[in-house]
This record gives C-alpha cells, sequence and structure tokens, in this order.
C-alpha cells in the first residue's frame, strides 16, 4: 500500500465529508481501488490571486487528498486570461501579460502553500498545451458539444433569455477547461457548486479521448461577511488568507451569527466531537461570540502561526490606522546583499510589503508609508542590521530586519 | 481607364441586373469609382464540384465582372471538408483527403472554365491559412460575434427550435467563411441567397479587421426540374454542365411551363429586346416547347460548342442505353506515354470517364463499360493510335484517340 494507510473506505469517508456532490462516487472509489497516486486537479482564475477564506475549503479538501499520497496539479488557467477580450469591449478583462502571469503565479504559491504541501503540488499553467493548439484541434473540440447544451449552463441560459450578449468564443471557454482535463489525464477534479457544468464537460471530453472520466467533487459556496452572497472579493465581503491576524480574528467575530456552523464544517479542522461540544455550549445559551472566537482562534493560527494567537485579542481591527503600530507584527528579515543602505522602496519589495516598483512608488508618493510610526518619503533610506516596524497603506505591516 | 471600357453607371446597370440583393450598393459604386481591378470573391463547396445550372447563375455574374477587367477569386472551401465530422456521427461527412481536394479542385477547372476566363480567375484554398492558424486566432475569431445572431440564422434557429442538435463548431464555420474575406481583402463577394448570413459576416469580420468591408451580391436560388426545389444534385433535379448535348436538351424542354421565363432571366444571355420578342411570341400563343427549344440551343452551344447544336434534336435523351453511340460524341485526345498498349482502366481514367482506379474498377465489374458499342471487361487494351468511343456507365461517353 506504499504512503497509502488508509483503506479505501476511510478514504472516502474523509474525503467525501462537507462535499456537495459527487460524480460518481463508484468511479471514485474503483480508481482509489486501483492503489496508485490518483491525479487530482483543480482549477484556479489566473487574475485574482487574493486567496480568502471560500477559497480554504477546496484547499483543504486538495490538502485532503494530499495527505492520502495523492498528486495535486494547480492548475492556473492563464491561456484565456491572456486572450482577454480581443473586442475591446469590456474594459475589465485586459488581456494578461506573460510577466503579470508569473507574477500571479508567484503570489498564487505564496499563499496555497499556507495549506498545501509543496513537494507534492504541481502547478501547472494551460497555456503550456494551449498556446501550442491549431485551430483544427480547436474547431475539433467544439464538434464534441452542442449549442442546446452549451446553453443549459446557468448563466448562459439566463443570459439568452434576458437578451444579454453572449460572444461565440465563451462557448469555447468551458471546452478548454474540459481539455485541460483531457492533457492532465486527471483522475478526479474539484471545484466550488457554480463550476458544475465546466467540471463535467472534463468528463465528457475525456471519454471521447479514450480516458476513463474524471471523477467530479464540487464544495458548497462560502458566504461571505454579509451572510447573503457567495465570498468575494469584488463583494468586498471576504477574509483573505493574507489579512493580518487581528484583522483576521475581527471579521470572524462579526460574522451574522446564524453562519456560525456552516463556517466550522466548511472551514474547522476541529474533530467531530469537539464540534458537537461547541454545539451543546451554544444551545445551552452560550454567548455566539464566545463560539466564534473559537473559530478566529482556530484561523488565526493556521494562518500566521501560534504566537499570533497570544496577542490578536488586543490587535483587533479590521485595518491598522496609520502610524499606529499594533501588538503582533509580523517579523520578515531580508538581505542587504552588501549594501550599508537600503532605500525605503526597495525595502517594500524585498519584505513583500508592495508587490512591484510601481507599487512601491505608488504607495510613498500618497503619504502612507511609516517607519516605527513616522511617516516617510522617498529619500528614506535603512541601514543594515536596523530592524524596523515598516507599514505601507492601512493593511500591510511588518517588522523588518536589514541583515548583513 | 485601361482596360475598364465601361462607366462606372454602365457596370452598375450590367453587374445588379438579375441579382437578387445588394449590400450596399453606393460602398460598391465607391470601390467601382476607385478605378481598379477589385478582388471579388465567391466560395464552392469542396465535396460536389459536378456543376450544374443552377451554379451558372453566380459564374455568369462573376464573368461579367471578369468582362470589366475584375479579378475572380474562386475559393474552394477545403479546410472545413478536410476536418469532416470528428465526432464520426454523421457518415456523410468523412474528411476529405488532400489528394481529394486536389482531384475535386482539377474536376472545377475543367467545369468552371467552361464559362470563365482562366487567365483572369485565381483558384484558392482556404486551408492555405486555416490550417496555419492557432487555437488563439480561431477564439479570437469567435469573439467577434454572438451567440443570439448567430442562432438568427435560419437553419440554425430552426434546428434550435425543433431540438435537432447543432455543434459548437457548426458556429465556427460562418466564422471562417467571413474571415476568409479578410485573408483575400475582396471587395465584393456573391453567393446564392441561402448563403445571405455567411456572406454579411464577411463584412463584419473585415470592418473588424480595419478593412473596407466587401460589397455583398446574392443572386436567386434557380429551382430544378421539378419546378419547386432548389436545383440541386442530391434532388436529382439538375441539368448539369457537364451533361451530354442530347440530355442537357430534354432536360430543358421538360421544364415545367411556368419556369421558362425564370430560365431565361437567370441563365441566357440574350438581349434584353430578343426575350421581349420571344414572350410576345409565347403571349401570341405558340406553342412553349418552340420557346424551351430557343434556351436548350443557348446551352448545349454553350456548353458543348456550335457543332453540337446540328444533332442535338436527334440524339435528344435522359441518358444513353448503354452499347448506344449517340451521334454527337466529344472528343479527347490520350497520351500513351510511350507505351504501345493502355490497360481499359488507366484509359477511363486518363479521358476523364471516372475519376479514379476506384471508379474504374467499380465501372468494369458492373459490366458498364463498353467500347465502339460491345462491353469489355478489365482485361480490355487500347492501342496506340487506336480511336475508339468508350462508354462507362449510362451518362459518360467520349470518343477517344490514344496519341503516340
Amino acid at each position: 500500500m506504499g504512503v497509502f494507510m488508509l483503506s479505501v473506505d476511510k478514504q472516502l469517508e474523509t474525503l467525501l465529508r462537507g462535499v456537495e456532490d459527487i460524480y460518481v462516487e463508484d468511479e471514485l472509489r474503483a480508481k482509489l481501488e486501483e492503489g496508485r497516486p490518483l491525479r487530482i486537479k483543480a482549477g484556479f482564475d489566473p487574475t485574482a490571486p487574493d486567496l480568502h477564506l471560500g477559497h480554504t475549503v477546496l484547499l483543504n479538501k486538495l490538502k485532503q487528498f494530499q495527505d492520502f499520497g495523492h498528486e495535486i496539479y494547480f492548475l492556473i488557467g492563464d491561456f484565456t486570461g491572456m486572450i482577454g477580450d480581443p473586442t475591446g469591449k469590456s474594459a475589465t478583462r485586459k488581456p494578461l501579460t506573460e510577466e503579470q502571469v508569473q507574477q500571479n503565479a508567484i503570489t498564487y504559491k505564496e499563499q496555497v502553500f499556507k495549506i498545501l504541501d509543496p513537494e507534492k503540488t504541481k502547478v501547472v499553467f494551460n497555456s503550456t498545451w494551449m498556446s501550442a493548439m491549431s485551430a483544427t484541434a480547436m474547431i475539433q473540440l467544439a464538434s464534441q458539444y452542442s449549442v442546446a447544451r452549451m446553453l443549459e449552463r446557468e448563466d448562459f441560459s439566463k443570459r439568452y433569455k434576458t437578451g444579454q450578449s453572449i460572444s461565440v468564443h465563451e462557448f469555447l471557454y468551458p471546452l478548454i477547461q474540459g481539455y485541460d482535463s483531457v492533457e492532465l489525464r486527471s483522475d478526479v477534479e474539484l471545484g466550488g457548486t457554480d463550476q458544475t457544468f465546466n467540471l463535467l464537460m472534463g468528463r465528457t471530453l475525456q471519454k471521447n479521448a479514450g480516458q476513463s472520466p474524471q471523477a467530479v467533487i464540487t464544495l458548497p459556496l462560502l458566504e461571505g461577511l454579509d451572510g447573503v452572497k457567495k465570498m468575494s472579493k469584488s463583494l468586498n465581503n471576504y477574509i483573505a488568507i493574507d489579512d493580518l491576524p487581528g484583522e483576521m480574528y475581527s471579521k470572524v467575530l462579526s460574522l451574522p451569527d446564524e453562519l456560525i456552523w456552516k463556517y466550522f464544517d466548511l472551514l474547522s479542522f476541529k474533530e467531530t466531537e469537539e464540534l458537537v461540544g461547541l454545539k451543546a455550549r451554544a444551545d445551552a445559551g452560550e454567548n455566539p461570540q464566545t463560539i466564534k472566537k473559537e473559530l478566529a482562534l482556530e484561523l488565526v493560527e493556521r494562518f500566521h502561526g501560534p504566537e499570533s494567537v497570544v496577542n490578536v485579542e488586543n490587535s483587533a481591527g479590521n485595518a491598522i490606522n496609520l502610524g499606529d503600530i499594533p501588538e503582533n507584527v509580523p517579523e520578515i528579515e531580508i538581505s542587504s546583499d552588501g549594501e550599508e543602505e537600503l532605500p525605503i522602496a526597495l525595502v517594500l519589495r524585498k519584505s513583500g510589503l508592495v508587490q512591484n516598483g510601481n507599487a512601491a512608488r505608488d504607495v510613498l508618493q500618497r503619504g502612507a508609508v511609516y517607519v516605527d510610526g513616522e511617516v516617510v518619503d522617498r529619500h528614506y533610506r535603512l541601514r543594515k542590521e536596523e530592524q524596523k516596524v515598516i507599514q505601507a497603506g492601512k493593511k500591510k505591516i511588518k517588522k523588518v530586519l536589514i541583515s548583513g
């Protein structure tokens, strides 16, 4: 059995806990019974690498597969992102450059590897095979699916009925997503329930290509802090996994009470018995805030480490006022690369407080960079061996040591 | 003015005579006023090179453009033909091989150059650019048109409403046809009224590509011998331009009387005054068969030469009985390539009586090959310098000379 310490039944029990749907359980069982590492696919949008707790529902499930010895294919769907909207009608869909895609991939990795084991995760880009595809092959793909079935996809159906335009190329994107499964020869694909149509496309195209079709596992969508809509960055109802400990903590405490148990079910790693205990306490009339604190502390610890938990209740807040120094600032050490002094813009970049030189210039010009509580401008420099608390905007703060 | 002897007004008068529709007349006028040879596009199906009088409505119009000094692009749409039906669901749409496409092109040329001037006609294949196209470019094409507008095309609309399947790739074919116009930078495209949607696609894609959009001229569809349905090979209601003189003659005479004037309008080159005279004779009670003979003789002369007209009334018949030798057999000379004798199968192929070796074997096995009125089998050989009347099936007969 090698790395597979658990029986198929035990694996299935864990893997199917909390999922919304599975197509088809018997096929997944048969694949697990083969005793080989399965190829697990999950696709991610290249344009939005700011991961939030909604994403972690999926990432946690991937982690379970990984813990059982299976291989994760973290697929970044950069091909369609690099096409953008060729008609130029949509200002929000500018083509990504190769460089942006690579930068986003780095940001993705920084975040997902807080959950997944980098050693057992293959980060792949669908541009690898799609950029080389011919129009002929694209047409052959398109011949494998009907217009009527495509229009059954919920969003297409709604737009068609209400007279909102759908471009023909939008029919090609689900086919590309499905073809990624053929290319990866994936055994299992995971995604949100809103992705069901596209996930099942992989099964269709794999069957047509003579492959054994992937099992498809859909996961429930996590509502955001408003308690109504799907957690998403654009709705600003999210908890980012990069949020500072205090911010994360107070966001969880701001949750509507009726969402508590859904959040526990989808996000907590606590054992079932522990959850039963918490529910009993709530039923006995305990203040819901106390229950939420349990989840808040668990999440802060997971994403920021055990030491972050100690002071988090004191530093809780949605953002830090400019110039304030909270108690639990994450520390980072950067190299001076042999220089005696480093300009502040470089320090901001090296410490990850900003993503690039443009962002550094921008935040400095806004007067939003504080060193040990004092505003600084672009001429400010840090000396070797200095350690300073540096804040870049209201959400980013780190204690930076310039090592020699 | 160079070759352009006629004024723009005179050109337009001729070019727009008998057409169904023009999009947009002012644009065509402006193009003609530029005084350069315009690029005139007409697309043909690579699978059906058996041209009939229905096709000549279009070819005659192309000839008029050609006579005014414009360039004809005779486009064979072989790219989609070579893809065929990749799902294998349709037995009737097997992919064409490169060799078949080339063979069909030869057959096309033999026929169209009975009408068009080969010196002023460019035969082009859309596989030239489409085979090199990437999936990325295909997607960019597809982004330029909406699903809703695609579903407005009459046949798609009908199939969608009645629940008949439309494959997604069928939405790509009109885009490819339109893109051919971009690639050819065509000034004018001609086609049947049933092609209007696809012809206008060329305008859309050319505009998006920054080109001046082609004018589109649609031509009426010619009803077949049944007087009801569009002339087509599959309905067997057609007069092929390869039909033997007697066959062509008697088919025209079999026309329903009420189609006479439409046939004259679309097919005859007679001057308007002559047609007025014919109509007056018909109105005066002359036998319609006498009027039809005028058209029959005009068409036989056009496709078989003046000498064919002499005996055509005697040899009229829908087909030749096997072994019969009609009076006006077309003659052909083929080379023995230095051999003393040629096997009958090779002679059949070289003389164009069959299209390939398989067809030769087939017709020989059926006992349907006659030489000078006597049935022969596959062992039969012709000697150098011999001239024989060879019949292959009921419709193909030629007087073949084997030159040294």
